[in-house]
């Protein structure tokens, strides 16, 4: 028997809570319908928002509290202070055992240092790792950890493989992942000692992983494997630069059309 | 009395030597007519490949050598054995006194460690770094260092934030170059220990550098500084995701252009 799954939402964290998370809450009841929510954060204005989504408030809670983490609060703050915020008590629905998964759009740091306090990490696992989801020339990869962590560390790094590895198979529906380890080169002589102790581990490993070995920069968007494995220093200056020279790219599109579009017109 | 510039090259350096090397070349005499070149590497096909410039001929010497560094060969293999090779003898007409400037388009591990050997570093920095240039929205900032070096060390990125201060100045013609440290956060709090140490010295310093602080991934494209200083590791990682990001999205057009083209043709 399948259990129900119940998601639960800091309907105050991010730029435009709580009418985007609604919003956003709504479009993800209309994909994965049998679905229930736990909504934390202003009843009232809660309530408001959810007047023209009726099939969401027919699945859903709302769960009222006072307070919101500020984006720019600093972790340890929010921690200490934050214990009647819509983000710790959405938090708190996991850790009851209402809810098996919780989602927040608000300050990242907070959420980190928040989700480590109250649910700490899975027995053997050190750090929780941020994973993003980067589109690819064959599909999707996920690439893990982009800023959770600053630490070059071959341990760590090893987690992250088995995390991202787990997440792949759950999320992408693959049965055999392959996982990558972002570097300098693809030569096992290349990289510093951290990133080739975890690529010996994973080599040497009884585990059911299928290890590609080093991929580099350019490897992630080609989509060479599915999951990218990288320090939270290196992944999260690469997931920004990506969204730079994307931006950029976009710059010279515009700007080339504008030309193109004005020559037309004579200059009109 | 400006001294007359003389650039040595590497004629048999590249994926695609040495007659895209001579024609570069051809190409460089154009834009800048003052400048004389030594074009090292076999004699026979360097002066066949010249006939058709014949003014780029006149101001050239071609050198004659043996050898070529192979693309993949490792760095210690070529310092050994490498000395009649094109590249040692470029690098050397620099040593010798008879070129300023020395250019190859060759293996680039190679490169770094005969140029080390040879011509050591200017006294007080301890490591060579590689600069890339890289387009942005303002124009072009120069990006240092993208993979000469493995290591994070606060010592070495104050270094490089000099090189690229200078590089800035002499290439880009910039007075006052704005520097920045590649950062996961614009924060003083950000990051790990080597940038915070290298963004104290650079702050406390009474150098004649116009240090702007911390920046992230996405203000490399943005041309927020003209200088972005990182380690050679991170360097390297976000120089190439940047490559990959500009495939991926030139795959996403050309996809975008061919579906709409096919569907004006009706699918003909």
């Amino acid at each position: 028997m399948a259990r129900e799954l119940v998601i639960s939402i800091d309907a105050m964290g991010g730029d435009h809570a709580p009418q985007a998370i609604v919003e956003g809450t709504a479009l993800a009841q209309i994909r994965i319908p049998k679905v229930k929510f736990l909504l934390h954060g202003d009843h009232a204005k809660l309530q408001q928002l959810m007047v023209p989504h009726q099939a969401l408030a027919k699945v859903s809670q709302i769960r009222h509290c006072d307070d919101v983490v500020a984006m720019d609060e600093k972790p340890g703050q929010a921690l200490r202070k934050g214990r009647n915020s819509s983000m710790w008590r959405a938090i708190d629905s996991v850790k009851a055992g209402e809810a098996q998964v919780v989602v927040s759009a608000g300050n990242t740091g907070a959420l980190m240092a928040m989700a480590k306090f109250q649910l700490r990490t899975i027995e053997g696992l050190s750090r929780p790792a941020i994973a993003a989801i980067w589109p690819t020339i064959r599909g999707q990869s996920v690439v893990l950890d982009v800023g959770a962590n600053i630490d070059q560390d071959a341990r760590q790094l090893v987690d992250f493989a088995l995390l991202g590895e787990a997440f792949a198979r759950a999320v992408f529906g693959l049965e055999r992942p392959s996982v990558g380890i972002l570097n300098v080169g693809s030569e096992d002589m290349k990289g510093h000692e951290e990133v080739k102790a975890a690529a010996q581990t994973l080599k040497d490993s009884s585990l059911p992983i299928r290890f590609y070995g080093f991929i580099e920069g350019h490897d992630i968007s080609a989509g060479t494997v599915d999951v990218v494995v990288t320090d939270g220093f290196t992944g999260n200056i690469a997931l920004k630069t990506a969204e730079g020279t994307a931006r950029l790219v976009g710059h010279y599109i515009r700007g080339a059309m504008q030309r193109s579009l004005f020559s037309k017109l004579g200059y009109v």
